[in-house]
């Protein structure tokens, strides 16, 4: 009973740079971009304690901060604002765009600061909100959907003004990439801002620690009907389909690992655009608790995530382990 | 600006039913099958310490493990053997499938106290060859195939004989099921014995426990020129069409959510068979070790990736927390 | 008359980090595999004067030649054998696996010298045989495929038993993958040896320099009975396929900028494997007489070539820029 | 070991005749158009050094110059404009339609001395512009899209009034296809003015004597805003799918041979329509360095991209060799 | 309500020069094979009465028939054997490829006169049988197939070993394409002879004049359990894929024009292959009846018929126009 | 050398009625239309020179010719309207909708005297111009499509509100069926008004006799920049796309067998839609031609090209072997 020529796999992966020919696409600095929290206190450094390593920063410690990693090949960061003081908080979420928000006086030192890192800034109205939510409501609760869109291709039309190169909408509302596409058209940024669209983002437990992270929870209720039901296949499809009618730069799915399933989906629906995936907060302290635990060495836990990122289809992943990937791609 | 219409998505999922209406597929007690390790102590109940409420059982304490499991509805289970005196182990793991084999006393006793109950037999070499190997080893270390494609289908037919429902080869050998398939036929078992291939197993860290629990860590070497390497979604293609191609009843993808972006692969390409999926011990051991940190609620956690495997397809999970799982479904 | 909002591109490439991220896979050094020419004189470091900065080097000076690459980073050469001395030549290119053959005895020297470089061996008469033709010829002067491939297979088998990773058939014959196989496995070495093939090879005009080179130009006729006729769409795409359908573990198509097309078409067809092609001597020596003329700067021209080979689909070229690349990619 | 039967390709291709039934389509004279550049100075017949045997040629020597071509069967030409006095250049390229325009004058010369020659005209305001952008700029010199495309529709329509069969516009801008078939409708020629758009046009290398051709090397900055990145599939596709939509009556994938996958996958997404290719300057150069170096034989080197051409599914090629190609094929 | 700008179409084809850029595929003289009667009257020139200007041959006549069509341009021919003295013929054909067979005897002239002209021959039993049939038959008057396979592989060998370039089946037998490619491997010259199969040839009353022709109409009964049934679409693919299947080189689609839709589906199902159509006599009778009747003009019907060759994926057609087309193609 | 299993096709077809079974549509009634000329002559009976047994029949003769037919079994007709007095033609065709046009008489007179005959309109203003052309013209002769469209889509109000069931517009203009099914909304007939649209009709030598039948030669010109290029697969199939998108209910290819290629392919892209095909009169001429000379009787000939256009995808028919085919289908 002898085996059939082509049933024989082995030698195609018998030698380690045999294994790496398989890989459809490594790992590169470049694909990595960086998500930072600015807080309200210039000159702060807060820990943020479910999220070892990580901390909120003020705008007068960016080159403290960030320097080190641009020079170690540090390419694109995106911007998460923390507003310490809740009483700077309002229905509509005022504070998101004005002068004062930390993400537009962050963007405005960074590209000053470092003229090559490109600068994206995630938008939403959750951290600016008194009730939590990343949308404007109707007085029962729900969200306004029209209302929210207009707020939020506002918004992004302001961090555009700032100096952002990158917007990118993690509300979920419905219709809001054409509305910031159109918003950027008027502004005649429309030829050097993208939209880089969170399309198919899980209403997930592994988004705990961020709301710790960034003071954002929901006063009342939660965002299920506006974050996709972690079972929606069939939603997600359609939310990338949308966004790409809509005119998006690029797509990304939120959270990573437990959702590879459907960014490897996002590559083949998206396959000329490029493809991002979010490893959030969640999966950030699993695996540290999951190292301490000696269940898994650490380096090789993010590097498994990491090909696995690749091999489903992402070209670019946002990662609190930036800087480790930073150094351990120099070895 | 107003919103199109086909971009309006949220209705579709603004309540909880409508929610539930998304699933492609739901998560019952018929998917599920427990992992169970039968020692060669016939009346131990070992704990294992890396795998928190994991037990390796001996033969004689069966009834007590499985009834109440049973009762509550679990409908399969998957056989792994350990052996505690390696004097017992050889260069080609005759313990295998000798009478004295645990897993084969098992198969024997499961099938007579629970007649409803399905039974798979995992079938690999490691657990009882002495340098701890998947296959028959050539003079220098490497694996020689063909001797253990012979020694895998022998074992196999072994258990078919001893009463197993399904034959599970974890081995990752080249031409395995056809030879597994070829005894099944020479046996006159091949109408009534399945065959589920763990087709696209990788060499994943996550697989640490897993080895402590069956004591089948190698003696040298590493298992990366037969387990596929993890950024390999071509070989894990064509490992899947090879075992389709050579007769296999169902398909595997392990390690589990790692992985899912290849599990919702296998169910395109093995779109007419039943797909199924390993939840493997360092999944398993990572949620319990996140839940007690904290990050994350366990069956919260445990729930989120189930509604994943379910999302990218599967329709069987082997998971330790079948009993937990039995239990939830219940409510 | 307004844009509409879906045709506007400008955005996504308008900042030099996004347009790395259209980039479907990047450049690495393990995607480069170097083709090296063995002569048949121990001690000698001759220059070819048709390709600027290529030497055929003497086994006693690989040290010297390949120590400086593999510090910089050289994973894997290709080895193509030089016969200075005509009178060893004879009809069935019985050097071709002697122990006096300069590629026998390279690979035996590299895999001592390097153990971790991946050696490959390109098998093809051409270089050993009195006529120069690729196969063994009936009296007619036509190619007897039968004989030719039995030949190879022999070849291929002694270069396994020399300790080469990779076997590399050049010679285009009908049916030498299922050969090479299935003699590495009656050697029991298919386990551990790979089999990447030439199956989309054209009678191209770009082979020039190598034929002096390798001293290999045919003594009467042609190559157009085996090489592809250079408008064979059709031929190529069916030799990629019987290749698969014979067991290759890699697929190669040269020479490699003027056949983008079917190397697109090669990564389509063969989306499981590896995809090679070979940047071959005559695109070599035209970038370095362009450069020369003044009409396209060397590295520039050489990366324009290699983002075509990554943007088509190769996973690994052959070419004679590898040591300026590696140089490259460091900085 | 016999080779099985559907493994045998050889006989397919054994008689030159038997390959040329290989080619998918065959080069014909109708499927070359001729790239020329006129200049302001009338009476003019300069030589471009950069570019073996071109020459810029005044509107009173057309005669001359294509009287002999038209009569070996020259069947259709693109007009390039050259404008020698710099003074005559302005922020918005005025020059570009104006009645002094080399183009627009060279136009209704050549309708009125060869009305069966079919008259393409590129559009562009490079040429024009005194910055040598090929768009209008805002103040902070990046490209103003919607003013952009607003004059080259206003160019366009002035071209085809003065007889342009074609209106092929190379400036990348987004939206232009709709823009120019609107106004072709306005002025009632949108059903014989056909529109020929430069989708797929790469950021090259190659295009470097084109520059010295036609003076139009930007002041400041480079193109890389509009003009495609060489690694980006993804963005090809998209531009090619986008003037479809928008209207195009044919596709243009430029440069030639070092995208050749490219020009393969725009004939896939556009089956229906003429496919085109240039093979550029830069290109046209090298083979005749090629050639002088003694690498490669000019015509073989030629015939081997047309044919490369004709293989991808180009139905037209614009290229500099149209006069040789025009006495090659009457042999 | 104005027209939608991607409903416009006529500017595409406005101009004679557009009109032809839409052709998948031009008319060259390579893409002409001709079908000529051989009689077994040495020098004989025998009327055709239903196909006005062909005639029976004899061989010592080709030299005066085909040289000046090779002059002008003719590339290939395919031949038909006519023996006129019925006594020669038996039940199993024997003349078919005698020492004495008009087809024997014509290929070894033609490759002698004519060493460049590709010499066909068509593979068939009827001109030789004495019922008639295209095969051997059963006592009961039915075909036996294993017979009729036998045979038809051992004539295609005396035909390639007279000196034949391609072997064309007519006979439809079930599973002979894989008999000649078995018998000319046995005669080493599978390497050098092609066999193009008539593989979806549909039993149509276009025949008629044929039979007059070659005296080949069956004394009894019909073909109608080989031919294929005129309505059966599914056969046709079936044919075609298994003669793909068993080695065939080319594949055949014939009649012509009233099957234009099966040639294209050829030109799907075979895309990696030569596809050839036959426009049988019955066609070439009725343009010329059309013509005498003053219904078409004779060379414009020619002409559309084909185009409509072309554009349904024909690279070969075998037409009695050939002498005409040599001449308008050069006009 | 034993056949395949899989090779063997013949017994499928062994029987008449298997052979029947092959066919996936079968020729009845109600797959025919009968194209008819209605002449402003009332009570004329005109013969037809070049079309054998077709008249030109006047409306008060329109019981004593459609009597018999309706009762055999006629379902549908379609009529083509005639105008013998050239001095009521003007340019735009005025006479096309008049109340004294011959179609609009016809079909008030038929739809009271058969109510269930379905009655479709050809659409054209060909036979009603005085320049014989299709459209409205521009001064310079060419053809002002926008000005056509709206003209096209008045008369086909006018035959819709004279009580036609189905428009079919064979005038070739873009953008027609939008305007059409627009005029059909605003007069509230669209939803039982049918548009058949022939989309791919091309600039064919077939439709000779039918000019001599409807007196519609062009006066200059000819019709080649509408109709479709003869060689346009890409053309035919975009306007076959266009009309589906413009709102079409069905699909016309015609002339019918010379573009079976072309019918096939709109049976795949239509596929939701009905798919009708014209027999033109060219083909209908050229078959009596055939069988008067005795080549192929007419019976047999008319069958083949029926199972022709069954076999590729057609539901309808337009031919004028309708009655013919109404008596032999009762057979
Ligand atoms: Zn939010
Ligand atoms: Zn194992
Ligand atoms: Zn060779
Ligand atoms: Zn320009
Ligand atoms: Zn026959
Ligand atoms: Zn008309």
């Amino acid at each position: 009973m002898s085996v059939e020529i082509n049933s024989l796999l082995h030698a195609g992966y018998s030698h380690p740079l045999f294994r790496e020919w398989q890989a459809t696409r490594s790992i590169t600095k470049s694909a990595l971009m960086y998500p930072i929290f600015i807080t309200d206190v210039d000159d702060a450094k807060e820990e943020i304690p479910s999220m070892p390593n990580q901390f909120r920063w003020g705008v007068s410690r960016l080159q403290e901060f960030l320097g080190p990693l641009v020079e170690r090949g540090l390419r694109s960061v995106i911007l998460f604002g923390v507003i310490s003081d809740s009483s700077k908080k309002d229905s509509c979420g005022s504070m998101a765009d004005s002068d004062e928000c930390p993400v537009v006086k962050a963007v405005k030192v960074i590209r000053k600061l470092f003229p090559d890192l490109v600068v994206a800034c995630d938008v939403c109205l959750c951290e600016y909100t008194s009730h939590g939510h990343c949308g404007v409501l109707y007085d029962d609760g729900s969200v306004n959907n029209a209302k929210s869109v207009e707020r939020i291709a506002e918004v992004s039309g302001n961090y555009a003004l700032a100096g952002a190169h990158i917007i990118s909408p993690s509300d979920c509302m419905d219709g809001r990439i054409k509305a910031i596409k159109s918003k950027l058209m008027e502004l005649d940024l429309s030829h050097r801002v993208a939209v880089i669209s969170y399309s198919a983002k899980f209403a997930s437990g592994f988004f705990g620690p961020f709301r710790d992270a960034a003071g954002s929870a929901p006063s009342f209720g939660d965002r299920r009907c506006y974050q996709l039901p972690m079972n929606a296949r069939g939603l997600a499809r359609r939310a990338i389909l949308r966004d790409l009618r809509e005119g998006a730069d690029g797509i990304m799915v939120k959270p990573g690992t437990p959702y590879l399933d459907i960014l490897a989906e996002a590559a083949r629906l998206a396959e000329d655009y490029p493809i991002s995936t979010y490893q959030v907060s969640g999966e950030y302290a699993i695996i540290h608790a999951s190292a301490k635990a000696g269940i898994f060495d650490l380096k090789q836990h993010v590097m498994e995530t990491m090909h696995g990122f690749m091999r489903a289809g992402a070209s670019l992943v946002l990662t609190y382990f930036t800087p480790e990937l930073l150094e351990w791609l120099d070895n």
